[in-house]
């Protein structure tokens, strides 16, 4: 049998999402299909998503033209942290711990995939060095993520700014068994005193 | 931080779609907002949705009045096979071994949520009945599935047509060792001579 038309223009969408299979594509396009009402409301959120706009400060989703961390005037401005994706800025806001700007790359280095500086948010970056006394290098801890976070440190000493890295060390709540041993390795080089 | 309403409103409408949870939602949207073109696509298949009707004559989903399987010359119009949804009725399809016609129930019986013989896509069953020599019984294996089955097969007994239903088995591919005792119990009362 040939499916409708409607339902596999459905399908094809969803699937084109990350982590969304053809077989789970298939369920929630006949799931929407069946509850009209849920396929209108997010048509109607998807189209509201043409008003998102991105800060021009930092590169954060914003409704206007600055997003709502660098308008909040509680919020350290002596301290960024850089970050690959917005998805990592919304990370770091929900530990709740940083206080300060952001500023979001739009990716990492990566030269095998012919990414370089010149491909990422960068100058906006080094307009907004004045009055800042740290800048936390909260990229990913992946090869790409390093990379970056050394590259940037070197372009910040340049610039006399001070760089600082997140720490590697165990997760919170994870025994020590199922952890690989370079996390290990890294957890016992940056051991604290109690 | 508050996140941009509009980003919620699509995380929100993610959210309520089945196996979708809050952190997959935020991530969906997160992407949908970094990839316009595949948020427009959507929204304009979920607009496409509208179109899709009900097949009047099996529950089918259907761009015209009647389902590509009805208006197909080629099945075999003696034989229907009912199904809870139009989801089993497509994996039915998927096996490629069913050359009749469906009946889609919209549900199954189930007492204890309320759901009765009139809730269901019974009456236009009654009304297809003629010259139909088997009705397969292809409700799920669930207890209400069941309930379904055994109730069909006695009302189509009354009205003098023949019910078959799936068999119970092991699954293809499965292991032995695997397998639940109550459907390895099932296999062996089924069992056929090679």
């Amino acid at each position: 049998m040939r499916y409708p038309e409607g339902l596999l223009r459905v399908s094809r969408a969803l699937s084109r999402l990350p982590g969304i299979g053809p077989k789970t594509a298939q369920r929630l396009a006949l799931h929407l299909a069946f509850h009209r009402e849920e396929a209108k409301e997010l048509a109607e959120a998807l189209e509201g998503l043409a008003a998102l706009g991105v800060c021009r400060v930092c590169g954060n989703l914003a409704e206007g033209e600055t997003c709502p961390i660098c308008q909040d005037p509680s919020r350290e401005r002596g301290v960024i942290a850089v970050v690959e994706t917005v998805a990592d800025l919304f990370a770091l806001e929900r530990s709740g711990e940083f206080r300060g700007l952001y500023h979001v790359l739009g990716g990492a280095l990566n030269p095998l995939e012919g990414v370089g500086p010149e491909d990422l948010n960068l100058e906006s970056l080094w307009d907004r060095l004045e009055g800042v006394e740290e800048v936390v290098l909260a990229t990913s801890m992946t090869v790409e993520g390093e990379a970056t976070a050394l590259f940037l440190a070197e372009e910040l000493k340049r610039r006399g700014v001070k760089a600082t890295r997140l720490a590697y060390g165990l997760p919170v709540g994870g025994s020590l068994e199922y952890v690989d041993e370079v996390t290990l390795g890294r957890a016992l080089e940056g051991r604290k005193p109690l």
